[in-house]
């Protein structure tokens, strides 16, 4: 459709037409079955007209279903509408690819593009339109649950690989290709900084903090094209995000331009009631309306009341209507008023989902997803020569997709012993099932028994996938005392024990430090059994590095590396007594923002910058010369860190300016660059001005934040 | 001196010395032998003109001390303007009362006075004009090892303590009664929120949280008159403290209208340059003058630089002249031109500091400070019928002064065991001394050989007092390991164990839970020895209450009683799944804020309000009877909460409006009653308006945050 068709269609909307178009429902008030829709109906109190207006679905898949409901919809509709599925494909439709913070480790946009390519392929095919996805909560805190389904800790890396999701999602062309779907970046703003790492709980910081270091993620990814964005269930400033005008009204539409669709979490309208900001459903509506939502998630606040508020001249009919447009807008992006059914097909869904391409594909992201955390005496990769036992909860597990993937199944995921045996090595396994929280004494003790016996175990240890993800936060972020327990007594009788994880969070490893190797490997997906057993066997060097810091103990959070300087700093003087530090542990992560190991071993060559000086005009390169020292391939991810050294604003001590995955034969080396302009220095300064801090720089290049080159001193004028 | 006078002053000092009178050097400047001097001087830089030039001194005492410096130093200044003497009195001089924490728990405004006085008294004739004192920094955090130092985790409880010391350190005429000194309000502002509960680290909150919850306490502290206002450490809002123009010009100068000094803490000029908002020393300089500090403490930014940035133009002399003209006003408001020896006097220091009605002030202090925790089977008192043990590194430790106790001995103390003792009860002890972090297995032997022998085991635990305080941050809010152990080893031969605790923060206390009785005696002083004694022994009956939170682990920090509303409140609904939770603990304390038990019981009478709505006319009236319900006279402290309903930012789920210590015989009844007026619910709303929310609020009274009457729903107009 034109623009002008879609303002003539706004013309011809009655009130309650246009209200409907606000109200995101579920699939089953559409039920075929008359008995599965009352419940719902009732519980909302919406009769058949409501039905009819609905403007979204949420949660409905399927292509029969979706089609089903689309044609029935399409005619009752007076205006002839298509309605619209959203739902949640967050990490992979039914190819499940790893958790986000696992797709994360890779630094890879490809792979976060790849994840998204493949997943909103499925979605379409299965009549999804819209998914809730990327989320580009920046998290500190690894005791809040969802820091499974974020990207981790620093505001660049986290808007790179959104807006590479962004472009997987959508491609470059929604309307004519549908196989794609539209990305909604959520959750606006700051969801990740629940205060105790509590989720749902209160985030307060300054609006400096915020725009400095928690929007510009979100930022990138709208930049990128997302057409829709999601409210946060948590306050900022005071205010809940739903009824937020500032941060909707003022920065994303005014400031950023953004003109697509503001989405409400999940009951989040009506739970400003419970926020204390509004009285009742009225008010609820009344704040969320004015602030800029444009639908209302599977709350009523607006159907019963969006009405009153207008026709009591509270609510100008105007602002109802941009919402509408802006709604109708998105359906025809989606090129709906064309093809209201779009990608919905059952021969493509079932030559698509979980075809041998996906699985490839999950599988490849798998690989570059597992973080080598240790590897002493080189432990791994697993030497065949050796008796192997693997052991532990994991062992056996098909657990390994994670929270948020409730397309994917169990059934299709291969566990690590048997994608070991499928790999062709041998190992040894009890029949005993070990529990991830309550073990029998006869699991523990035939483990134990076992691991007696071999050169080698493989302990399989991890959080069930139930302890992360939305409501599932932990306040001790240790592995479950039972695994602890049996990690000491397989460590009494084999001293080499390497563990495996499986997990949503950063976590505090020290009571299996004596392991001789640590693979992380998140909640890997589908294909996460054999990627991890390629990974333990060597047929994989991994590659990955975490982004996120993994504390000593849970007692120095909120842990992250781009820490603000201080008046008295630790990392000058951490044996001094007036430091900002603990008596007890050092300001340090246990492995750090970008840590990981290989197989190989790479040598970091001198670093070099183009220029002593840089200004708006002349950017800097920095480069350096990467070597593989060892007698393997591998992959090597290099980190580009920036310190500004005196900023209006105090600085962090480093922050992340760029990345690159180098891949090197065995012996090869190659000369790696990065270029570093004026731009990549701004930040918010006094009187939210964007500017740069003329003076000096340090820039630092490594394979971690932690272990970098010596800083080369530049100035930029 | 007349203020004209004053003026005239100011108009015949050189620029020299107008910014000496900004310098503030320790009292080895001003020794006797030139070779302590020295050291210092070489260090600074500073010559002889310097010296006669300072306008202060940091932390020299004692009478003679002080008298022959500012005999000496009066020759020397070429105005004859007098020095001026301050230091660190936190919770007393000499004699030494409980830690701020401790004191606080009293939820006793008039024993915050009698500190105040008594502390001010001994200081004053010692020579000392100006204390840092009240420090009124909110903390939430009992990682940060200031907790000691603080008051606790509510603005209203803190200001009203905080106002009381004011009164005590400067009474009704501080230039009349020489027996007084100037208090100065600390550190402006927000030091108790150090992310990470580390000290010195980044603080970051939004503006409207600071108001809210962090400023109220400064601000009744200011409005009671204090003095002086010391910086903090911290950035707020991404500028540190010292350089914070918005912090002291627009909030603390314009808007409250302090007129008084403002002080830098310890270096906190220079530290600008490791925070990295000055490239140096100048650049320090210009921002502390223009943010409107006053004195700079023990660095030299001011004295090297002011001059140039004034003959350049940079800075106004202006602003120069207003800061001078502050501080001899406070020289004035002291008395000093007129009196510079003020009360420093060698014959009252003998007699006035430890006399013993300022030991009985002390000892009546700490006794209102130990809390009862938890008395199981009416443990406590002790039963002089049974064999009583004291056990662990508590039991004849002198080390209950705490931290901020500079000018106190050890050797005024009794311990715990001595005090026993003295007051005619027999405990058993082993000879050997127990350690409180690396204790001799000797000693644990000879220990748990004695608990197996007696009745009953008191067991003194806690933490040595380095382990609190400035720069004593701890990770683990654990009993240090052994006592843990010991505990436990105890525990296993003797089931009636009472704990007793010295120690400066909230504890995580899930390993001695076990215990019958646990009674927190923080660093209670002196005088507390004696006063834990007289509780174990029923001979005081404990009234205290906490002022912090005690969490159950240190994984629920930061953890406090009158958080924000949710939109998916756990109150409600602690079993479900989509609320603001942790999957393994609660939301709540283990002991919350207004906990602590007496050996009295009382029985809240059903509270009744005056009216079911109140208004800015007409303030609300609640009240109830109290009883007491036991055989044993007893002090009750009766707390009042309130919990805004629907606030236009969203509110805490409640907050302390105001309390009372009722002290009841054996079976007496009182009416206790509270005022609650329009003035008391306001907050800082939108735009930064001080205002109430018309509508509902709910009115609970109990005697703690947690075990609260029914709500009583009463409306504004």
């Amino acid at each position: 459709m034109e623009q002008s068709q879609l303002t003539d269609l706004l013309g011809q909307m009655t009130l309650d037409e246009k209200i409907g178009q606000l109200l995101q429902i579920t699939g089953d008030f559409y039920s075929d079955k008359a008995e599965e829709r009352t419940g719902p109906m009732t519980q909302l109190g919406l009769n058949e007209d409501d039905l009819a207006n609905a403007g979204t679905v949420l949660g409905v898949t399927g292509a029969e279903e979706c089609r089903k409901i689309q044609t029935a919809y399409m005619k009752r509709n007076r205006l002839h509408i298509p309605t619209l599925f959203m739902g949640d494909v967050i990490h992979g439709f039914r190819t499940i690819f790893p958790i986000p913070l696992g797709l994360a480790s890779s630094w890879d946009d490809e792979a976060a593009e790849t994840m998204a390519r493949v997943s909103g392929h499925e979605a379409s095919v299965s009549g999804l339109f819209v998914t809730f996805s990327p989320m580009v909560d920046l998290v500190r805190d690894p005791r809040w649950g969802r820091v499974m389904e974020a990207t981790g800790e620093d505001p660049y890396l986290n808007g790179k690989l959104a807006a590479a999701m962004v472009h997987g999602y959508q491609g470059d062309d929604l309307r004519g290709d549908t196989s794609r779907v539209a990305a909604c970046v959520k959750h606006f703003a700051a969801y990740g900084a629940a205060v105790a790492g509590r989720d749902y709980n209160t985030v307060d910081m300054s609006e400096r903090q915020l725009r400095d270091m928690y929007l510009p993620g979100y930022k990138t990814a709208i930049d990128a094209g997302a057409k829709l964005v999601m409210t946060s269930f948590n306050t900022v400033d005071g205010i809940p995000a739903s009824g937020n005008r500032h941060l909707f009204r003022d920065i994303l539409r005014r400031e950023w331009g953004f003109n697509g669709v503001v989405i409400s979490d999940f009951g989040a309208v009506k739970e400003m009631i419970s926020h204390g900001v509004a009285g009742d459903e009225r008010d609820a509506a009344k704040l969320a309306i004015k602030a800029g939502v444009d639908i209302e998630m599977m709350t009523v606040c607006y159907l019963r009341n969006l009405g009153d508020l207008i026709e009591s001249g509270e609510i100008p009919e105007q602002v109802l209507d941009e919402s509408v447009m802006r709604i109708l807008q998105l359906k025809n992006d989606l090129g709906l008023f064309e093809n209201p059914l779009r990608g919905a097909d059952e021969a493509e869904e079932r030559k698509v989902v979980m075809s041998q391409k996906h699985r490839n594909a999950a599988r490849r992201v798998s690989e570059e997803s597992i973080v080598l955390l240790k590897n002493e005496d080189a432990a791994l990769p697993l030497d065949a020569a050796n008796t192997v036992a693997l052991l532990g909860p994991g062992a056996r597990s098909t657990d390994l997709l994670g929270a948020w993937s409730w397309k994917g199944e169990e059934q299709d995921v291969t566990a690590l012993d048997a994608s070991l045996n499928e790999a062709g090595f041998q190992v040894q396994t009890t029949d005993e099932i070990f529990d991830y929280l309550d073990p029998s004494q006869q699991a523990i003790d035939a483990a134990v028994q076992l691991a007696g016996k071999v050169d080698v175990v493989v302990l399989a240890l991890g959080e069930p996938s139930f302890m992360s993800g939305e409501a599932s936060s932990r306040s001790d972020i240790r592995l479950p005392q039972a695994q602890i327990e049996l990690f000491k007594a397989v460590q009494a009788v084999n001293q080499n024990v390497i563990v495996t994880l499986f997990n949503g969070r950063p976590l505090d490893l020290s009571d299996v430090q004596p392991a001789k190797a640590i693979v992380e490997a998140w909640f890997p997906g589908t294909e996460g059994g054999r990627a991890l057993a390629d990974v333990l066997l060597g047929k994989v060097n991994p590659s990955a590095k975490l982004t996120m810091s993994f504390p000593v103990s849970v007692g120095q959070v909120p842990l992250y590396y781009n820490v603000d300087n201080t008046g008295r700093p630790y990392e000058n003087d951490p044996e001094g007594k007036y430091v900002s530090k603990y008596l007890d542990v050092s300001n340090y992560a246990a492995y750090p923002f970008g840590f990981g190991l290989s197989y190989s071993s790479f040598e970091y060559g001198q670093v070099e910058v183009s220029d002593s000086s840089f200004d708006a005009e002349h950017p800097l390169e920095i480069s350096l010369t990467l070597r593989n020292t060892s007698e393997r391939a591998g992959t090597e991810i290099v980190q580009l860190y920036v310190h500004d050294l005196v900023g209006e604003v105090v600085r962090p001590i480093k922050q992340l300016k760029g990345y690159q995955r180098v891949t090197l034969e065995a012996g090869e080396s190659r000369r790696v660059s990065f270029t570093l302009s004026e731009q990549d220095v701004r930040y918010v300064h006094l009187g939210d001005r964007l500017e740069s801090d003329p003076g000096q720089f340090d820039v630092m290049v490594g394979p971690n934040s932690r272990d970098l080159s010596e800083a080369i001193r530049v100035e930029l004028f």
